[in-house]
């Protein structure tokens, strides 16, 4: 009998598909006793197919944004900017984070431009100044993501000259920042207090 | 002069595109005044761009279900289910959670099994039971993650039987509320004087 990998590889290569990142995928069948050529050909397919489009995970960012913003109005001014737990920043400081990724990082992309990131550019003082700083960088988010074409997603980039991934990666990893530290916001308001926003509402 | 919409139409069926969801997209270009219809094209084959495939989101996945892990395994026994602030659920429960939604929700979608999901099914009293389901659950999602086919994302299923989504949408949410109930989870190890696992690391 032809060992397991064998088999894989011919059907790769009837199918043309790309499986450079099967590990996952060849894990699933390798305890398995049958092999049935046909689920493994369907789930080569399956592991290359398109999750969603640029537009769907634009929409689906700016909603996430629409929610930070929320919290970020949901901080009484002072607590925006004094209150923490354990050591870590207050949730201002972590929205100047935030500012200084989004946008910056978008035009680093699409400008091909290695410059370093700088959180110290922007120095607000108020609630209403970061929020307007906020509804600024929501429109240079929309224009640059669309700027970024299909290849471009798989292409790897050195991002402020130190963070070395395909795009499609680093843009996953400004959302799940924000979603981490607007995690850290949710229970600052709650210690304070305050009932944070729904997570599931990210209309603006 | 034809009205901006009308050109966007004539575009649509030349270039054989879907834009459905185009908000953001013709915000970006309504208070321009030069119209530049190649640009426009381009926008519009970057809106339908393929940003990854489902192999790629689900070694996404599962590089957060290993710094959740991770976390899980850097709270002392006793805070683990004991510890909270501001009346929110100790990190045991909110993993419990997790566990109820990933591999079950997975099944789900696949069987097209609209049962209601179910926290109350796994009462561990210990973090080793927590950790044995959590690596008998990342075999479930690896399992059920690669049956879903690429029409299948984008189809609205009613998950649990209550949430009305297409497929990817509740992918992306599984993701975003691990992350969101992880972040809660890093400010209850500050609280404890513990340092948390680097957010980056997402090797197991």
């Amino acid at each position: 009998m032809r060992p397991f990998s064998s088999i894989i590889k011919t059907f790769l290569q009837l199918c043309d598909i790309n499986i450079s990142h099967s590990k996952i995928l060849l894990t699933n069948y390798c305890h398995s006793s049958v092999i049935n050529l046909y689920q493994i050909k369907q789930t080569i397919m399956n592991a290359n197919a398109k999750v969603l489009d640029s537009q769907q995970l634009l929409i689906h960012w700016q909603g996430h944004r629409n929610l930070t913003r929320r919290v970020i109005e949901a901080f009484p001014e002072k607590d925006l900017f004094g209150f923490s737990i354990g050591g870590m920043r207050p949730f201002a400081k972590l929205a100047l984070e935030l500012l200084a990724i989004g946008g910056p990082a978008l035009k680093g992309i699409v400008d091909k431009n290695m410059e370093a990131y700088n959180e110290e550019a922007f120095n607000p003082t108020t609630k209403a100044e970061i929020l307007a700083k906020w509804d600024e960088e929501t429109e240079v988010i929309n224009e640059y993501f669309s700027q970024i074409t299909e290849e471009r997603f798989q292409e790897t980039f050195n991002l402020f000259g130190q963070y070395e991934f395909p795009v499609y990666q680093s843009i996953l990893y400004f959302v799940d920042n924000e979603i981490h530290h607007r995690g850290q916001g949710y229970v600052y308001l709650r210690a304070l207090g305050i009932e944070p926003p729904f997570f599931w509402e990210r209309e603006r």
